[in-house]
């Protein structure tokens, strides 16, 4: 991202209440949910989940991610200490465990989400997922980026969302909830504070929906941020 | 802090661009200044600082860090992979070598600022340091602490700077411009992307600061923040 851009918002489609019962009972369309630590092998989907974020906020120029540069510096730390990827899969079918995402740091979290009608993925093959689900057809439906943030007046740590995306067709079912419930979940387990995101001021949807989920909106603080050249001039900056 | 609280603004004093010349030559009333990285000894200075800023900020009811609880949350990784403090400190007499505060991951940055008039610190008893001066009479001016944040669009790491805070009788002599500088040329040194941080709107002289530090001010967005009974509202739940 350059200079002037501001920060990708976490869930620029706010998830709106569902109004479909939610339940572990699968009934009329299934779809099944699970939240898993991505994986370096993730990272393929991860690009195309922050491309495609890009292009919903018309930032598109500014991403310049690769896969090359998101895998040299991302998964260098255990789960929760720096940046940590939370990736939410979807499926027909119901998961079933998987080796290579039964991790002890956090295990896989599923729900079923009861639908109408089913839901016309067109990108289902770019995101399709090696989860581990009978039937085979699980894809990558979204994710949620976060890192530990501090605050010296409480003493504490918190988590930071930098990133929170749920692709187009699978909004408005409670799965960007679901993302952020867990980064919550987490931060309440693992006794830290605060839990913190930004939102673009006139998004007055996502406002509502983060308003319901507990949070408050910080009218008074305006982001600072030195970047691109204005940065690199402090390269040989005499103190 | 509590629910409702705006995060501690960095530098809530700013630094206006020093009249006073400066360099390597003590001249007038000299006062020299050193960056280090921050030791656990230096915990109980920190949290008088802590506390000072929330005066200053007049939310000293919602600070509720002690020295214990600092301790027991900061210097848990190497500087720079987690929550990093820069300590300021300040002398009458040049600062010599001192074996405790010589760290390889960052080596004390030292300054010399030319004073037309001595300063009368009321506190110097309090935040005095034993860094190691020829006559012994440094103490603690202020403090910065950041720590890594990450952005997709770059695919790079940054550093995010939850406070800085210089004591009022050292403002306005450039320490804060030092200290700002310190984290912002660490930043390029470790090919990060971005040093960001937050400003109240309302604080015109510290935007302006900000601005001639070559900072962009993004207007449009806003945080949001979960926390206190909200935040814990999610240990039980159900994704």
């Amino acid at each position: 991202m350059a200079a002037a851009a501001p920060p990708p918002p976490p869930s620029p489609a706010p998830e709106a209440p569902n109004d479909v019962p939610q339940g572990s009972t699968p009934r009329g369309h299934p779809l099944f949910a699970r939240i898993r630590l991505a994986h370096p092998t993730d990272v393929p989907h991860i690009h195309k989940l922050i491309h495609q974020m890009a292009v919903f906020e018309r930032l598109s120029d500014q991403c310049i991610a690769t896969e090359a540069s998101l895998s040299s510096t991302l998964f260098t730390s255990p789960p929760f200490q720096s940046f940590t990827i939370f990736v939410l899969e979807v499926s027909h079918a119901p998961f079933v465990e998987h080796l290579q995402y039964n991790n002890a740091a956090y295990p896989p979290v599923t729900k079923v989400v009861n639908l109408d009608l089913p839901i016309n993925d067109p990108d289902r093959d770019l995101f399709r997922s090696n989860g581990g689900v009978l039937g085979g057809d699980a894809c990558v439906a979204g994710f949620v980026l976060f890192f530990p943030n501090y605050s010296t007046f409480l003493a504490k740590p918190g988590f930071y969302i930098e990133d929170l995306f749920v692709r187009e067709c699978y909004r408005r079912k409670g799965l960007g909830k679901m993302l952020l419930s867990a980064v919550a979940k987490q931060a309440v387990k693992m006794g830290y504070g605060r839990v913190e995101w930004v939102v673009l001021d006139w998004n007055v949807n996502a406002i509502r929906f983060y308003e319901e989920m507990g949070a408050k909106i910080l009218q008074e603080w305006r982001i600072c941020r030195l970047t691109g050249d204005a940065l690199n001039a402090y390269v040989n900056a005499q103190l």
